[in-house]
């Protein structure tokens, strides 16, 4: 039906979602759920394609093991975009009334239960995304109450695992997205320089982002770019200002190049003027963390131990970093890029498999400043490999 | 403390949010709260000035009726935000431990139980926000569980509501954004043509949104800027592509202006080509239909006799509309600039009184097309007065 639209081009064979929905059969299988809700909009996107700014709304895709193909469930107004962005049968897409959207009484997932009862699931085991950032309480209070025979349990985030490892085509789509970063910091780096007010920096970062690299536009990012400068690099995410960048300062800048949902983030910071060797030591630090961390990012080894790498090289020159180092990026929606399943922090035992992607956020905030020069990556036979390519090291800008 | 940073410069008086804090006690006091737990993060910002990307993980301000002021719990290494945007006093700034965000068992609101139990509050009238986009499933469900002899309800986004009307400095605020809004839009439009790749166009939105206007830059949206062109036209929130726009089509313009945090939204038409005439008469009914609109939109009149006035226009050119036509404005952050009180629509009598701020969403999807010509507006004590100057008319590119 979409084929028509000159306007949309389709990112994936509907071959490549009958993998992805069976694989996601197959862990609900394992964890006994008849059924499972996905709120999350990166999960929508993943497990049928759908992509549009309606995630304000309440909105799910619906798998069930008995049913061939998800069902997308959301406002009437959004039902088109299902049917431009997806593949799925006609049948499939189902919409909400629109009298239903930000309604005091009435609930979008009112008629969520209708749908289940009409298709005979109202008792059956039933996952939920209970800490999926659009899925509300009210969400789950509504669907509880209407389905008061089902066993609702929190489906521990089952469609984000299976999306850790990602296909060639994949991993095709964050190379790109890769290349769009680049061409963003190294966009922004020139554009940084004592006097210049941070929006207007901002504003180039954001028509670089979009505008994207020869042979592909760029895509809307999970979080905005993030810019501090001098004492405000001690607290990661305040956003600009108009006030003028100063002289003799740090500056940190952390952003993503997106394709078609896809984010590979990256970190990169600047001193204007002479930068003190305080600084510049930090940075070289952890610059060779991140060498360490990468090079233990093969098949086979643990999150925990690549931590435990970059760790080592913080420690060994007197530094502590609480907070965990890496954690997994893909398709991503607003508020955030990651993909909320494993962390390299201590602990974490999941076993690293080519194709896996991560934001190594190597950052270092200390009481009065703070230094990141980070890298997105995908995990191949011989280590992590940088999807970004951006000077790696303190920038100075004298 | 922040007044030091020469980065960030406070909006608002703690004079002004002195005031707010009082009102929304006083609805807490008439509804039977002993204390509410905000997690919007419009109502963070509006009840304490706390700005930050920091709403991808647990966060709340707190206001108990007892308290002089809020107090902000969020994660550690975003207090230092809250210390340097906002005028709460250090000890009402609580950070739970780094290890707790997304982690499969603990949880940043255990933290929020033990601070309740400090304070003597387990046993409260609790007031939270139900429907509040962050405000999981799996929030609720740990305070619930935590304070099991709390009584806890939906507090009916009762700081929304105290957000509805704007003081004389926030209007001053909204015409700020209004401003950047019309500068946005005109730029769009100057760059639209056949041939032109939407993403191009979207990177001169985000240029203009950032840069701002003569004397204050611009924030970033709540809702990326959407573009939709042909036969995307009838369904509202698809993203833009890299493909190019054609000849002979329509194309719809969904964007804000952004200042501070606040929105002014506005949606344009255009035509590129020879504009059928259903199209440019559809565009006359609609403006007529919003003069007619803003002209109703008086103090003393509700919202539902708004909506009726702008629905007989409709009715009389043998149109209909489904959805609400107008919502409320003002603070917001993504996934939306609506502040999910009133609508204008049936049924609903919220009273009008100067100071309040819509966007007047008149857009009308029919079958095969899409049109929208829409205005923020104040209302003032003669009608709504627009925020943004654009071009009134299905705007024509021959």
């Amino acid at each position: 039906m979409s084929d028509s639209n000159p306007l949309f081009e389709k990112l994936f064979s509907v071959q490549e979602y009958a993998v992805r929905v069976n694989d996601v059969k197959h862990r609900m299988s394992r964890a006994g759920f008849d059924v499972i809700i996905c709120q999350d909009p990166s999960n929508m996107c993943w497990l049928t394609g759908y992509d549009g700014w309606s995630f304000y709304v309440p909105q799910c895709v619906v798998v069930h093991l008995d049913e061939e193909w998800p069902i997308w469930f959301g406002r009437a107004q959004d039902a088109k975009a299902a049917h431009v962005t997806t593949d799925l049968p006609a049948d499939n897409i189902l919409a909400y009334a629109e009298q239903r959207v930000m309604h005091p009484i009435d609930h979008p997932y009112d008629e969520l239960v209708d749908l289940f009862r009409r298709k005979g699931w109202a008792n059956s085991q039933i996952g939920v995304e209970m800490d999926a950032h659009y899925y509300t309480a009210r969400c789950h209070a509504t669907l509880v109450n209407g389905l008061p025979d089902a066993k609702f349990s929190n489906n521990g985030d089952l469609v984000n695992w299976a999306r850790l490892v990602k296909s060639e085509k994949e991993v095709s789509i964050m190379r790109q997205a890769g290349k769009i970063c680049t061409a963003t910091m190294n966009a922004a780096i020139s554009k940084i320089r004592a006097g210049v007010p941070q929006n207007e920096v901002i504003a180039e970062v954001y028509r670089a982002q979009i505008t994207g690299t020869e042979g592909y536009g760029g895509d809307y990012t999970s979080i905005c770019p993030l810019i501090q400068a001098g004492e405000s690099t001690s607290t990661p995410h305040l956003t600009w200002s108009d006030l003028s960048i100063p002289s003799d300062v740090l500056v940190m800048l952390e952003l993503a190049g997106v394709r078609r949902r896809y984010h590979t983030p990256l970190t990169r910071t600047l001193y204007l003027g002479k930068a003190p060797e305080k600084i510049r030591n930090l940075a070289k630090v952890i610059v060779e963390g991140v060498d360490v961390g990468l090079e233990l990012a093969r098949p086979g080894n643990t999150c925990e131990q690549v931590e435990a790498g970059w760790q080592a090289v913080l420690n060994r020159n007197g530094i502590v970093k609480e907070s965990r180092v890496a954690y997994p990026v893909g398709v991503g929606y607003p508020p955030d890029w990651g993909e909320r399943t494993c962390s390299m922090r201590p602990g974490d035992q999941t076993v690293l498999k080519v194709g896996m992607c991560f934001h190594f956020q190597s950052g270092v905030w200390l009481d009065d400043l703070g230094c990141a020069v980070s890298e997105s990556f995908v995990v191949t036979e011989s280590g992590g490999e940088r999807l970004c390519n951006v000077e790696r090291d303190l920038i100075v800008v004298e």
